[in-house]
């Protein structure tokens, strides 16, 4: 692919061109147009994400630091127009989401979220953040709205956390793949603080440390550490600030290398059978690694093991 | 309320009173007529916990160090009593659950398991303990025995240990919503040992630990200590004997600062959410964040947060 | 029983004599008469596996070390003999597993999984190692295949680890009651980079650690650490290699010292309850501790404990 060749590109500065090729064109065409979104009323201005591919890697940052990159309605659909763009693509190995300014993300724009709003606006902002389509648009793969979309996505997910990441800005953190953080980044849900307790977040949250852990948080609203966070379950590693984006970048490297076939398949039946019980995770998965072994790249993989040579991915 | 601004409050010797007001009348007067409670047969004396009340916050105190706190019938009743009591009050926002003496709680009575005792009765412990009504009395939210009561409980509920917690005393803690220990402290499920296994606190424990951790425990009856706990999940926070009561009382502080409607409204949310799958559990968050946007308080907190002043909840 | 008292025992040399005597004879046999074994074709040698048993405590030792204690057809089956043997006898109290080498187990035998075998064969080895089996036998307790099998056993099974354990192997350990391991231990899923993703491995990882540690462990295939494995909740206990042994028969006799009634019947509930909603599974627990008080090793405990006595177990 030649864009990706090229390195960095601005999808959303690409026009229509590329939007007409993908299964999801009308959505972020309605955001891309915008003015023409409805009840989303995104704001003009420049897009606040802002995304480059290379190699495999997509890297998106969240880029409104002024407005501490706050999940706004259109943070919220530009984030998932990035992450759905050409998802099917093989040239897209793992996504790795990151931000601008100190603040990785404080949450939801509470601005969006007083009564000048109606509840069907509010009701939107949290479905666009949190929620599963139902209805037509859920038989696809990718149905997910954006906290659901990175466990549906095909490719890993990276958050890549220097800062502060609180209320849905702790959720996107919860909900991503693989969390690496710097040690001078902390954790919060402090919506229970301004009387609107963090129960889309608690979602993710609940499933990532242990419920008391999260109560404390959802309860007190008070930070925790990265150590802590690491010690509890929401994060993959911590690190020095120095070190973050090359400990980041030398964990989405190894999964750029490996065939994206293969950890599609894994990533998918992976999460799916978290919520089976024993017996029928066992059942889903044991067909899951005949059907990897049948795979050009699952035979691909092991003769280049027992030939002590390096694979060849056909994907 | 008058009585809640007296400070100390004991409800047991409030007499029928205030009773009458409360739903669960029936079940707490039949405890403290004594004598009267049929199989439940609570030995006579003075109420085995003590409770006061002082500006949202609710203490109660398992208060029979002679028998180690056990968890015999009489207190079980008298620890639901107390958590149940006006339940519902708006001046009621958490509860903290402490205990006289170096041992927090031993577990159940072993006198009361012996075959001296019928199978029945050992049933009526066991259900008083951990098991959820069932019939007419479970249309209400309040449906719980003591275990299952916490997590129904509208208000946060936090264990302050000091000490030892065996056998359903650490399911006492592992069931609370958030757990303070100090470093002394220490946690183990020794029924095995006397050839009764601790199957109901591995319920709490099973759900609040690793299942490595728990099945050690519960395998082997060895404790671990108030370190290990913390890092398994079992407890919210380690601190020096000392500052034990600062520590919990500032968390238990930070929550009757809220809004009691907005933090019962996510605890509900929080918890049900959990047992639920991805897309479910987002649906009903979703819905929880718009009623919740809807409450006076949710709009009085974020206009209070845009205008730079403190909330003053309604609740 | 004689043989036990004997102390040490090679169960594939004992012969058809104990194996008629066995409910899972056939399936023995089946291994056993090698050659015989259909799809299975496990290559002619040395069991892969040996065995001893003294004082209730089952020693199984993975003893290929050459071939990396890779969990080859031949190896799960001789692997699933030692672990069901016998398995409702009364002399046997707990079961601890153990390999020769450096490398506790490196997954499945690559070798078999090449295109020179039949998907089918793939599949064979899969069910064999994981997945329950279906159909009539399927009502036996003792359903399962090894990884399901050691959650099914009646008693506990311990794995005692000295090296590394990848792939099918880190499922091996994540699948036991209990882990202990050595300083120098460590544990991977690295099937990604061989085109072969740890599906059915990430179903017991992703039981025992948070999402974030699993993710990261499948997708990129790099070790963790003894202590990052304790960490999160993979393993029970570390200790320096010297120790290992010690400290694990330690936790051996602890359990082989209790009521194997009691332990059976408790690590049943505890497996069972885990998988329940709250309700259900305190529903189901308070049965089980009525039924423990029941069993006569349940009133010997607690009379010698009131009597300040050693019980006498009937089992």
């Amino acid at each position: 692919m030649a864009a990706a060749a090229a390195g960095v590109r601005a999808f959303g500065a690409k026009g229509p061109g590329w939007l007409r090729r993908s299964p999801w064109a009308p959505l972020v065409a309605g955001f891309c147009s915008r003015g023409t979104a409805g009840a989303g009323q995104p704001e003009p201005g420049p897009r606040p994400t802002s995304v480059r591919q290379q190699d495999g890697i997509r890297n998106i940052v969240l880029s409104n630091p002024k407005k501490r990159n706050a999940l706004s309605l259109a943070m919220l659909k530009s984030l998932q127009s990035d992450i759905l763009h050409e998802a099917e693509s093989q040239d897209l190995k793992v996504i790795v989401i990151s931000a601008e300014g100190p603040v990785f993300s404080s949450g939801h724009d509470l601005r969006e979220l007083t009564d000048e709003q109606s509840p069907d606006y509010h009701a939107e902002v949290f479905r666009t953040c949190s929620e599963g389509q139902t209805g037509k648009a859920a038989d696809s793969r990718l149905h997910g709205k954006v906290m659901m979309l990175i466990q549906n996505h095909p490719v890993p997910i990276i958050a890549m956390v220097n800062g502060l990441a609180t209320a849905a800005g702790c959720q996107l953190v919860a909900s991503c793949d693989i969390a690496v953080a710097s040690d001078k980044s902390s954790f919060a849900t402090p919506g229970v603080n301004l009387g609107l307790f963090c129960s889309t977040p608690g979602v993710a949250l609940g499933r990532a440390v242990p419920r008391k852990v999260a109560s404390e948080m959802l309860f007190t609203g008070e930070p925790i550490s990265a150590q802590e966070a690491l010690l509890h379950g929401l994060l993959s590693k911590v690190v020095p600030e120095g070190q973050l984006e090359e400990e980041t970048m030398k964990i989405a490297k190894k999964i750029a290398s490996s065939s994206r076939h293969v950890v599609s398949l894994g990533k998918a039946a992976f999460n799916k059978q978290l919520r089976q019980d024993l017996r029928t995770a066992y059942h889903l998965t044991s067909q899951t690694m005949v059907d990897n072994l049948a795979l050009p790249d699952g035979q691909e993989g092991i003769k280049a093991f027992i030939q002590k040579r390096k694979p060849i991915w056909a994907q």
